[in-house]
């Protein structure tokens, strides 16, 4: 069984919404910050990888959410590299609250990159060796969001200097930020999200605007969201969000 | 004397930038968090404010920087509510290094806020006292920055759904991005800001679109940079940057 890696993370008010929970882009900064420390507990970390001139990218997250995290909570994010083939490695995370109680689970699939060919190479059981991942020949194949089709709102969003990460690239959350930011803030005051898929198809850099659409489905008590984020006619991600309406029990 | 109060944080990697430094506007969004937790332990947080209509909002900041922070960094922001008149407040921040070396000092000055009527309200003894502030005539006069002349570029930027905060305004660290952003990324990569000066005119709203231009001035080693962050003709915000060149020694 993989190494698990876990890490306590106190949500600070700026990480929050007008809600008072967490955004879903800064729970998946916490997310990669675990995974990061993992990374770096194991003597792996992005500098190592980085003198190989490897590095690994995220390409799908699938997110179920029972209940996301609030301001001032404070909550453990836990990690394991589950398993990997020649090209995906999959990696799970648990958010729990301070009793204990799961709040968000995560699946993620990760590929390595030569990042002098920017292409995607093999992962080497050397590489993975320190995780103790289990070597499979499939693994799991999560949701595959589909593009919207009756979009209701496009916003444009011009990629910002603070969007680039310490290694040059537009940090993933950003996506999550422009998709969240397509949707009425009427309707995001009122909902919370149950699952949340995610897939990164083409990265975008400094300086790109790209086109945010989205298309809303079902009823008031539980909606679908669907939104792609491209750039001319070159898709740089997909997502899918089911949304249940916010009770008052809830206390939002 | 005024009380102190102080806090530790780590800075995380989502809080930097390309260069491996704190950004600005993250930097701000911790001191934000210090005087906050300094509320609430003095037991006046925004909620016990809220219920008598009140809320502080922070009008200008003025900061000398030695160093930002860099990510991975534990920094501890101290801070104190060290004067005030009939309308200003004056606090200031030190943020020091893990070794007490002093590495950015902001003076900031803050109104006290009728919500309801959305105007500025008198600053009463019981509000304060707590913090065992000074009762001035007069509080310190920051600098005033100067609205851009020759103007290199402008940038629009929406404001989006993760902007606000959790009192449905726009969260003031936002403007230090835009304010940055405007900038070219070469020279954001090679310059460290010395000093930063920001006032705060006008608010902006969800939806709204803003222009940010900015104006170069200086030579290669030290430049100053003027902003100015407006919707249609009103003034939102103000800014002067000066900026270092970068040194080797540095190790950015």
């Amino acid at each position: 069984m993989a190494k698990k890696y876990s890490l306590d993370h106190q949500v600070l008010y700026y990480e929050g919404d007008v809600t008072n929970q967490m955004t879903i882009a800064m729970l998946l900064n916490v997310v990669v910050l675990t995974s990061e420390a993992q990374n770096r507990n194991l003597g792996i970390d992005h500098n190592v990888l980085g003198e190989q001139g490897l590095g690994w990218v995220v390409t799908s997250y699938s997110m179920k959410v029972n209940r996301m995290p609030r301001v001032d909570e404070l909550i453990t994010v836990t990690t394991r590299g589950t398993s990997y083939n020649r090209f995906f490695a999959f990696r799970e995370f648990w958010v729990v609250d301070a009793d204990g109680q799961e709040l968000v689970k995560i699946d993620s699939i990760w590929v390595l990159m030569d990042e002098v060919k920017r292409k995607i190479t093999t992962i080497s059981p050397e590489v993975v060796s320190q995780y103790e991942s289990e070597a499979v020949k499939k693994v799991p194949r999560l949701p595959r969001p589909t593009a919207p089709e009756a979009v209701i709102a496009e916003k444009n969003y011009q990629i910002r200097y603070n969007d680039i990460d310490f290694n040059g690239h537009v940090n993933n959350s950003r996506y999550l930020e422009w998709i969240v930011d397509t949707l009425p803030m009427t309707f995001l005051e009122q909902h919370n999200p149950r699952t949340i898929d995610i897939r990164f198809e083409n990265e975008v850099v400094y300086g790109q605007t790209v086109q945010g659409t989205v298309e809303l489905l079902g009823d008031d008590s539980q909606s679908i969201s669907r939104h792609e984020i491209k750039f001319d006619d070159t898709i740089a991600a997909l997502a899918e969000i089911t949304w249940q309406k916010a009770t008052l029990t809830e206390d939002k």
